[in-house]
């Protein structure tokens, strides 16, 4: 927990001077004040992280994180952990549903084994496992406590390595039949909701009850009595290797000053857990699409962050990401490669009149 | 009116077949059932349009109408017309919003004159000017009906030009000081709703007072009687050349089976008018994002689209087509680059213990 807290200590606020000189640019450009939306508050949050007014999406990543489940044994999925590392070989391979997306934007994968059960031979998968998948969280608690922490320096370490190698945005993805269950699980744990309320009114899930996942998440809730206020011993009792890679991915990114992006549900509980370990870290964090999940609407609300797709995904993967890598992109191209009001009247000198309407030109939207 | 109905009776439906084998492709992808959402649809919609299961979108083109509004006349906006010639020009050498986001993303601009109101001199315009902007139709119709007709038959004759050019997909854009106000009286005309309603309950935009056009707005449809089954009537009236080239280019689009991008609130309400004459032209129609103008939502509600970004924007030009594109051809991707369930077993060969299961393995959500 000492190296864990002295990574957290480094992470810093965003750059405030140059969000502003960002945010004055905004009012400069040509085009009705605020009328670009959303996309001026990205381009102002890249440049608070970079400290450049400047910025451009040009080398992305999306982090895998990919982990077997203990809780799977109490049949709240139908799919096997077989599962788990199948797609996991599919993702080196370029076979999943994240994989194609992200091949069409030129987007890099790196997928990582941190707990996957299975035993496979494929080398493209980064080897970083901490264990061989969690236990049954119904029985015993899902990990030892060092096992949690040493996952999630496992993914500070990641977000390092990225920096590292150049990128200028990341996106956290998961893989790990049973995530959903877990993810369910610590969020009420971290919001003291129930396991119902957090798993929505939906009464089935292509064909299971979500009464058995409702009842184990409930159970577990009463029988560890999770500290909200501590998101690794919640990690570490209910989570999953993957969820606990991906919070560590999270704060690495902070630490590192690495923009990072939230995919689907998994993605978003495990955010959250990475804004009770340090808030300030959530301003790094870009959000993606509101995924199908109810469970993603309570973490993204307590993250404060809106999504920007509205597409009722629910693959999880990092899928998500390659979308929103992007819109950022275009909203960091816009703020530096729209003309500002005096350019645009000094380009086209024939425009004397509108020149000297100005400053109220565009006082008003069209 | 003859010439315009002969092009809406070479609309046809889309192409069923495509369409199913392409639903069959989706559930025997390496994904859970229908995980992947809107972007499922996406690529269905895609098949129908094109009868191909397979499609690319390489190239793009943003179609941006522009003209003036008499209504200024009324101060409903602060910005002169003058902004409207400055701002198309400014588009030509890619200074606006719209020209940022499509030079990130390779996108073609083509911007056409339909009734710009002030001289100029810039040959990068494409000249289809109608008459130089409407009349003021607080005074009086807006434009003779045979110019409506003739902005409509303009806007099928570029989404022609559009497909001769080997485009893969077009967006619509507007750019025109006042459109707003006329797109409003346009949207209530064909809805029978209220200015009032159609604006929505803020009480300023940028500094004026809502409640003048809502005045100008009422008045008019009190004037004119305008019926809804007539929407070449009511761009006529109250509608300008833009939008009226705009529902051209929709109904081009859907003659010629190019897929067509909705962009903002002109656009949304151009394409309602479209859908009037021809409710087969919404079949070749894709939202791009939830404008901030509260218009906006009744349109695409009565048009039966759900925008996939929610970005609070409300530039226009064409601005929100130039990411749908991107999501659109990131849909159509992963339909044919992913691995079916098949395909990944095959290339597995050491995971048999997978394939026997392969049957159930999805279904449910990991």
């Amino acid at each position: 927990m000492q190296q864990l807290h002295a990574h957290i200590k480094k992470i810093r606020p965003l750059d405030q001077m140059a969000m502003g000189l960002a945010s004055i640019r905004q009012t400069q450009l040509a085009k009705p004040p605020a009328s670009m939306g959303t996309l001026e508050h990205m381009a102002v949050q890249m440049a608070g992280i970079s400290g450049k007014i400047e910025n451009r999406i040009e080398r992305r990543r999306i982090i895998v994180l990919c982990a077997d489940h203990g809780i799977t044994e109490e049949g709240v999925s139908l799919a096997s952990s077989f599962v788990t590392v199948a797609q996991a070989i599919n993702m080196t391979k370029g076979g999943t549903g994240m994989s194609a997306l992200a091949r069409y934007f030129g987007t890099e994968v790196q997928v990582v084994d941190v707990g996957i059960a299975s035993e496979y031979d494929c080398p493209q998968i980064l080897n970083r496992r901490i264990m061989r998948g969690t236990h049954n969280f119904a029985d015993q608690p899902a990990m030892p406590r060092e096992n949690a922490v040493k996952a999630v320096l496992t993914g500070i370490e990641l977000a390092k390595q990225a920096k590292d190698d150049g990128m200028d945005i990341i996106g956290v993805g998961e893989m790990g039949v049973g995530n959903s269950t877990s993810a369910s699980a610590v969020l009420a744990a971290l919001t003291r909701m129930s396991a119902q309320l957090v798993l929505g009114c939906s009464r089935e899930v292509n064909g299971v009850a979500l009464s058995k996942r409702e009842k184990t998440i409930q159970n577990a809730l009463e029988r560890y009595h999770l500290d909200p206020n501590d998101p690794i011993d919640v990690l570490a009792k209910v989570g999953g290797l993957d969820m606990a890679a991906m919070c560590g991915v999270y704060l690495g990114a902070a630490e590192h000053r690495l923009p990072v992006v939230i995919d689907g549900f998994v993605s978003a509980v495990a955010a959250l857990c990475a804004a009770r370990l340090c808030p300030t870290a959530v301003k790094y964090m870009f959000p993606s699409h509101a995924a199908e999940e109810p469970g993603y609407h309570v973490a993204a609300e307590q993250l404060g962050v809106s999504p920007y797709l509205n597409l009722h995904m629910r693959l999880g993967e990092g899928s998500g990401c390659t979308l929103a890598f992007e819109i950022i992109g275009a909203a960091c191209a816009a703020m530096c490669g729209m003309a500002t009001f005096e350019e645009a009247a000094i380009d086209d000198s024939y425009l004397d009149d509108v020149r000297e309407d100005n400053s109220f030109l565009y006082s008003l939207d069209a």
